[in-house]
């Protein structure tokens, strides 16, 4: 049978799975009513984004509330902080789902993103979800190689991020300046999203082996901003 | 005389004074470095981002440190836990300051900011300092209204980069597609970066009233995204 300290670090990681159930709904939703210009769509996910902010400040008061009750040291009182800082992330990715959702709303009744980049909008979409869906496994599972597998998933959203870089510079951009802008920004938000769900994988890693990944890693190509894989 | 929790505290407060001072020297060089297209400054940016990364593990570390052999409660429980949170937000301005270095390097010989831009840019570099050292002196002092200055400052950050869409959305813009996406991008770092300094003055209220001031004000207008201030 589990202690009560290890009860309620039981009930912030089903807290903290809730999240990236919570965060993956809005993106998917998100990426529909980007491509669609679907305004009901976006509005929802844009009100729905009070959720995970509630769903992370009722999470951070069971962590402060354990800490202060239990007075946990050594790796008990690692784990509480570093699901707090997890709650930070996914509730991050909340707002960058939210983000996208204001670009939608913000175009209506056009789509923000020109017919030649909606099937790179489409992947990066799909990948937010898989990453989503993966980061809550491992928050489950605990599985330090499930954790190293959503490096390669955001191996594949930085090379979808790049794509979009590629065709706005190709050179043959005739989309005009609103849409490059809107692109530039949609595909930060997309890339960002999976940055935070990385940095929770590593933070599951670091909780397991006492190791933090190395987060710094350069990315060279033609993007900005893409080594953003860090704490924050 | 003071308990050894509070000289801690007041250690933990004075390095987090030291963060605001290499975020404030990093972005103030990024920004001459973009401008001037000055590669050798750009890569001293882009270099020293490990010294503030550097000092927020130190500055978590005594955190965690101090959780577990002091085994604070109540307020004092709570002003460890949001010193942690600072922390991440300087280290995550750092980390802007770094990504405008890196668009400075990217285009080098050339500037990535094209004439008709250059003072809105050269605003928000002022902007962005006046903002950090602010933030600093709030940390310092605990002064709540120095603190709610502090959105006035980023109330400014939020209209220069309202006038860098105005600039690219207005019909003239004759500098290409590459510059555009490179301000759009630019643009969002200033804003980033001044989000997170009014986030910090914000858990310095917290802490001296307990009040967490309203995170999600909708600013309206051309631009998206704006409503970053949030926890993360």
């Amino acid at each position: 049978m589990r202690d009560a300290f290890h009860e309620a670090l039981d009930q912030i990681s089903d807290q903290l799975v809730e999240m990236t159930r919570l965060a993956g709904s809005a993106m998917s939703r998100a990426t529909t009513a980007l491509l669609d210009a679907d305004l009901q769509l976006a509005e929802s996910v844009i009100a729905a984004d009070e959720n995970i902010d509630d769903l992370r400040r009722q999470l951070d008061n069971m962590a402060i509330d354990l800490l202060a009750r239990q007075q946990p040291v050594a790796t008990d009182l690692r784990m509480v902080v570093t699901a707090m800082r997890m709650s930070a992330d996914l509730e991050r990715m909340g707002d960058l789902a939210r983000h996208i959702a204001k670009v939608a709303r913000l175009r209506y009744p056009d789509s923000a993103i020109p017919p030649v980049l909606r099937p790179t909008i489409v992947d990066m979409g799909h990948e937010a979800e898989r990453i989503v869906i993966q980061t809550g496994a491992v928050i489950h599972s605990k599985d330090v190689h499930e954790a190293q597998a959503l490096e390669q998933a955001d191996d594949a959203m930085d090379a979808l991020h790049r794509k979009i870089f590629n065709t706005l510079l190709s050179g043959s951009w005739d989309q005009g300046v609103q849409a490059a802008v809107d692109v530039t920004l949609v595909g930060r938000y997309y890339e960002r999203f999976a940055d935070h769900a990385v940095s929770v994988a590593r933070r599951v890693v670091y909780l397991v082996t006492g190791e933090w990944a190395d987060e710094d890693a350069e990315i060279p190509g033609i993007d900005v901003g893409d080594d953003d894989n860090d704490e924050s």
